[in-house]
């Protein structure tokens, strides 16, 4: 029996990081806290997978340290998270809490409590900053120079990480995973945001449109969640703590293009007019990351194409109208 | 008349400081903020400097922006930290909130109430970690490698100034400030508990004595407080924003014969036995700093030799005794 405990589980990589565990031959124990009631329906897993859920917010340290000494889960993926970069440049303070103090209560929790396991620290591709062209796709060994507050928070977690496995050697494993999209996302997210644009055009009939946007000619590199989450077990059993490990497609993909793939999809023409108000203070312009090392060392395989994850997010919202 | 705000105001440096305000021929308005009423009498110097103190807890974030509101400083000088190593293992989630977090409210709080200051960010040389003997002296561009919750901290805080720096234009200049001793310094410090401890040995009218210390071997390079607040001075009116000053004396000395130039000082011969207790994990072997970077862009120089420091801060624990 394999008992894994995941914060953040009201959230949406949760929700799939479940779905795969369903998916495993293993007996597996669930174990999931969160601030609030899970939005995903887990109880459909419930044939299968034990699923407890514990209602915390990881500032409550002593209530977090009782539920370590009581589960003493094998694995830790500690997926909860403030990751928007836009939310924390309007609450910088609040952004940094939740991402850098909770994640220091978790293993600070984890470490007093002498619990024994593995965890996995999500990052962020954020954490590059601006990078030049030619060191495109970034390695992990790339210099780091976080350009917003939520970048900061997520080096300081993983900072925090390292002093953690040298001191008491923790067996915590990184990651930097660059933008995660799929099924489920919130629509205060980017990419969800034009496919429920992008329907709205079509729902209210209409063969063409216009929607606002930010800078169309930044690039990012997108990778399915549901491959984001065979990575993040492949790295909670078998990644090698103390080390990072980008978690990405290695495809680089300007957001212009990302609103004619889903108007081709959806089968409506877009029009697009930038707002300024949606301009972040100092935004990267380009990241592409390399998955070499993940796929070297553990075998992972992106199994998605970005067309076809667009596609499963436009039925999945199509399906909740 | 220049308004000088103070954070961390009831502390050893704080009190150096003012004592610096006084020495200048400038009229000098200071505004101390702290969560505890200052140890130093602050009276003696109100006959030149006009001074108002404000008890709050910098987590208080709105009670920050009406003093900023109200007061609009010129220079505001970040001392409030929680600067001990060793209790940030100990304590690593309030030694990062008491360091990370409260400078983020204080420069969110600068920028939304648009006060025009200047900002020093005081960092500390834990920041480098380990560094190889060939590095020596650390300059400000060796490659940064905290190795503790407190040095985390640190990083964090010197991370979020660049980014506020960039984005939003913010006049915020950073230190990286090596171990600073001098009289009136905290007896829970090393240098201040070995000549406590010394002059106890002194005081109980023996000639000879042992005390028990950590691991004597590493290296500190220690600069005097009245030169650390000249530095600071310096930095705040003619430092660069974004840049990083390393403030050292450019000299390594071994804990031992910190030991042996305090018993020569005091007259008493001392033998030291070590307690394991007291061995950090994960502590930095050897730390001296460059003083190059300050000294030619603002022609500081340190004025205190480390037996005159020594000498100093006997004479002041004897005329507290």
């Amino acid at each position: 029996m394999m008992k894994i405990l995941i914060t953040g589980f009201s959230g949406f990589v949760a929700s799939h990081f479940v779905e795969f565990l369903y998916g495993l031959e293993e007996d597996v124990e669930v174990y999931g806290l969160s601030r609030s009631t899970p939005v995903f329906n887990y109880s459909k897993f419930e044939d299968k997978l034990k699923i407890m859920f514990f209602q915390i917010d990881l500032m409550e340290y002593d209530k977090l340290k009782t539920i370590f000494s009581e589960i003493k889960p094998d694995y830790v993926l500690h997926l909860a998270a403030f990751s928007s970069v836009a939310y924390s440049w309007k609450h910088p303070s609040e952004s940094f809490t939740n991402n850098s103090n909770i994640f220091l209560n978790l293993i600070n929790a984890i470490r007093e409590t002498d619990t024994k396991c593995r965890i996995l620290s999500v990052g962020s591709s954020e954490e590059y900053g601006n990078v030049n062209h030619a060191d495109l796709p970034i390695r992990e060994n790339q210099e780091i120079k976080p350009l917003s507050p939520y970048a900061v928070a997520r080096v300081s977690q993983e900072l925090m990480s390292q002093v953690f496995v040298d001191a008491f050697g923790m067996q915590i494993i990184m990651t930097r995973s660059f933008n995660h999209i799929g099924p489920r996302q919130d629509e205060r997210f980017v990419i969800p945001s034009f496919v429920k644009r992008i329907l709205d055009i079509k729902y209210s009939g209409q063969t063409s449109g216009e929607i606002e946007t930010g800078d169309l000619s930044i690039i990012r590199d997108f990778v399915d969640v549901r491959d984001v989450v065979t990575a993040y077990y492949l790295l909670l059993t078998k990644g090698t703590p103390g080390e990072i490990y980008n978690i990405c497609s290695g495809r680089g993909i300007r957001l212009d293009e990302v609103v004619k793939t889903i108007a081709e999809e959806v089968g409506v023409s877009v029009t697009t007019r930038t707002n300024p108000e949606y301009i972040r203070p100092n935004d990267n312009k380009e990241i592409v990351g390399s998955p070499y090392k993940i796929e070297t060392e553990l075998g992972w395989r992106r199994t998605r194409k970005f067309r076809e994850t667009i596609h499963d997010m436009i039925i999945d919202q199509e399906s909740c109208r």
